[in-house]
């Protein structure tokens, strides 16, 4: 986890900036003989994607992958894997009344204290645009995994502040959350949902949500402790989404607050309060996890603002932005958590 | 963050069993010329020792550390700083009974899918104990951000469900930490708080709690986008303390309930939602974050449990054992952010 | 050093095999603020581009580079870099009889125990054509050093068994280098070099020879102890190059046959048989390093070879390949040695 | 390769200055159920220890291992295992007056360069007795390679200018090696070489040598492209030993004069010229490599040296060192090859 490096065994290196030539990853260490297409990888970027509708920019591009290398006659030669996608749709001149001003809530003043420099055009690799390559490699990632009988599952647990069908509760529909645009586990709920971020992008405003995850079909046995721990793992992959504050596994705080009696998961508890990790190294059961995300701080309301020469301007951000990334962050989580399952997979080779 | 080695920079590395000979560390990449004694390293290792109250387990250790190599006439040589720790204490025999016991809320069953073999007494290598080589490092890492003006206060923010004074509040005292064996800031608070331990001892069980943690001093600039985000490493860093389920930064879980007018700092908002880290780097504001811990698995009352050869049998852990490891985890805390921010500040040597 | 991946804070990734669409690397950690242009890394590999001689392949390909990310403005950004090359003139029928043949002193046959498969194209990955992205990350990593007056020249010390003038020599002539095609510091010597070349050539034959490298302005102290010693970086970054099957620092194998009273660089001696490395440290000496490369293994001659079914069979190489590959190596060397001195002089910060 | 941490998976710390407390190593990554005793790493450490001839030094010491951590009950637990050797014959009042003396052909001025600041006694950390630690690490990592039928013998090639019996000489006998004290394949050229090292000690000098280093039974497909080749991880590894100068694999330098047709080992020329590695993978033959080691740069001669304010003094260095470290060196280059080849055999894992 070095810079834009992630992974030991199966290792991405992401590179791009949102309004420059183009996006793109290689992944070295992927193992060789693997069935891989384009259309694996375009796949999974369709469903990162803007939709049409309230809650997502309207900046759309095809994102069309290229795959450049690694692959042979449809397979992977255990050599690094290039993918590459084009940026075609960066408005960018949008951007030049930004240029000096440090934008709230956005990474842009401790990018200028970190390097001295920055493309301001979009937020530049600050920009949520970058998770597209993580979403490309986690679809290479996925299919190891899917060779190990293991599936990845993640969508909108909560948005603006709405708690939504938890999995278990009679209303939790699996099926519906890639049915519908804000990705949340149940028609009804969906559409309830819809008009409060409809509401909340009329005034200008923007919302922020949890994405919960399952990770089904995982052996005992992955993670490799102490500081290597499935967990610890997982949780700075998915803190390095940019706009996450947090991430709870299993019980996660709500454990805090239980009795040990309560919450060890026995033989005849029939409860998942680890979320399926102890010790750093998987159990057997699911994998459960919860990461929350902030508000998008790019809104169109009027804020105050510090600009570089240190003055508070008003500031009133006209770009294309998502109301609420939270759906668009759903499979980035997966993308996210199958990197880092790859490679405790590769890992625990024996 | 391969296996046993923590951090790019300032790499450190622990060994070492719970009733093994001994724990350690190697710590690799500290800057030479950094003065260093052995006092430095007993001061915090004292603060990670067992109290002789209700919450703590009744094993008591010297836990004196040797300093073997790296320092030279009282001054960090730039060379590798090893750091030994005899184990004196350890009731080896109280652990037989479990040798062919997994221990629900232990690592004791995914280890052994892990590795095929565990060193059963105490948890081995998974015990809390290994968390002592962590807070000798932190103890090193501490002094290198002392001389960048960098200070880390943890505390118990919460126990056994029971919310504590928060910063800001009038009862907050932060002077009172290290002054109660709970780590609580407020002296009535931690009155409270023990009684409650007291009854949940006195049941066989065990309690759970939050840790929170203020980081002050911070420059603007640290951390490395974008996998090496300064919370991603944080979270990363947390979650490899055995008992943790969670963490969040700033406000966190609430943030994702909030709007983004609401959630954003500015100029003239006053708040530190985001806990000091946009888009990865610190922002010159303190850093914030909080880390759920579980209960201690460990408890009196019987429990169900599996055995080695799959059978249900029936478990009452008698060995000694911390009714809450909370307040004993404070240090640990600050010992892993220590790391984490020794790493960043190297890393952004001009 | 993990497969693709070379360097701890200047870190480069390459990808691409010989007949796929496209040639790359991402350089992650290099600083921010660097003056950088395409042209910059277009100049580079123009050097190692094949020329329009005897020695050298007749595969001929534009090689324009298209920085695809990490500059903004002119400048870098301390984001990736990442650089992309077209293959364009790859023959790939020319390969299609080695499909099932392991030609002799290639990577072939290890490769396919290796990873199960492999791209008979070119040698896929293990042909000298991957040592394109090296160069163009290497010109990026020359724009370093040359903030540091660190200047890295190389050039032919020996072809075909005949040794060239050697610094200090009369007719040793540094400015002749670039200016014959053999890369040869003099150019009598060269011309009678390649005369040589081009007799083996007609016999259907392949030449080897060694690079001599001289890094001047080196600062004392760059350089790592114990594992990341310059010298071990160096010698581990040359054996990286294809075709290499030694290395030897200042007097090399000769010093090995000295008294260490006239080995020893003293005050008064005058001599720099260290090579300007002691202990693993640069000592503020010129660094001087030679590389052995083997002959070309692709020869016109018939050999017998083994196929994929473990039959020995008759081998005529008929495709496009270099007589001698050294003068096209010295830029890589060159390359090589720039990716570990600027690693060095980034770990030396204060 | 990070500073004093070697390998990928199978991972090495070494720590400890030569006149310290003590000397030791953490290994991270060892394979769990390996069977492990404090006598394997014993009879590898006597290996290293100094002779009572004319060789070597007299400083002698017991050289005891402790085996800390990461075994239980006679069988590796897959934690990390902790050697630790104290230091208990160090005069350190000897080097007294070297506190201000740069010596020739030693690491002291470029550490100081590097840090600042030296622990003059005896070298320090640049001492060679940090070699102690890499055999203690080598003799775990043999363990490994024992179980995959892998061997490593490695002997003194030549010494003080004399080449020594070769592989396939009729006078090469590999039994004589760990028979005479300067480990030399034959006796009589054995008794031939003491002669002329008692002869240099007399005169106060010393004299350097190579390392020859033949590994058997390795399979093809071990090495790491393109970056991670075995041959480049080995010529790392044996560079980062101290007195290194150069390497070589299979016919070396020698084959870059060498002609295509003659260097490349087909079917039919029975060869092993590529020394059992091709584009940095094994192809199944022994590997074959040779390393060359200085002379001693400690010598009783009088020599010139400059003092740490600049000035040219005369020195005398009367401490207890070896005329030749080069027997001494054979476990140690087994050690790091081992090292390196565990690794290997690791990463190949399916």
């Amino acid at each position: 986890m070095a810079g834009n490096i992630f992974g030991e065994l199966f290792r991405v290196v992401t590179f791009g900036e949102s309004h420059g030539l183009a996006m793109g990853c290689v992944i070295d260490g992927c193992p060789a003989g693997l069935e891989l297409s384009v259309e694996d990888i375009t796949l999974e970027l369709r469903r990162r994607r803007p939709g049409t509708h309230a809650a997502s920019t309207s900046r759309s591009e095809a994102d069309t992958p290229e795959l450049l290398s690694g692959v042979f006659e449809g397979k992977t030669l255990g050599t690094p894997i290039a993918i590459l996608v084009r940026n075609t749709d960066s408005h960018s001149a949008d951007y030049e009344s930004l240029r000096n001003v440090y934008r709230p809530g956005h990474a842009d003043f401790g990018w200028q204290a970190r390097f001295g420099i920055r493309d301001h055009r979009g937020g530049g690799r600050s920009s949520g645009r970058e998770t597209l390559c993580r979403v490309a490699a986690g679809a290479v990632a996925k299919k190891i995994l899917a060779a190990h009988g293991i599936q990845i599952q993640a969508w909108t647990s909560a948005i603006a502040g709405m708690a939504m069908p938890r999995p278990g509760d009679p209303d939790f529909d699996a099926d519906a959350i890639e049915q519908n645009p804000l990705r949340i586990p149940g028609q009804a709920a969906a559409a309830l949902a819809m008009q409060t971020i409809e509401t909340i992008r009329a005034e200008g405003d923007s919302a922020g949500g949890t994405v919960s995850c399952l990770v089904q079909g995982v052996p005992a046995g992955l993670g490799d402790p102490v500081f290597g721990k499935l967990d610890a793992r997982l949780a700075g992959a998915m803190l390095s989404i940019g706009a996450a504050k947090g991430i709870e596994f299993g019980a996660g705080f709500a454990a805090a607050a239980l009795r040990g009696s309560k919450n060890n998961d026995t033989p005849e508890s029939g409860t998942n309060n680890a979320g399926g990790i102890l010790g750093g190294i998987s159990n057997g059961q699911a994998i459960t996890f919860t990461v929350a995300f902030k508000p998008t701080p790019s809104i169109a309301k009027p804020q105050k603002a510090l600009n570089t020469t240190g003055e508070t301007v008003d500031l009133c951000i006209t770009g294309r932005h998502d109301i609420c990334i939270v759906p668009r962050v759903v499979p980035v989580v997966e993308a996210m958590a199958a990197l880092v399952l790859a490679d405790a997979v590769l890992q625990n080779r024996k």
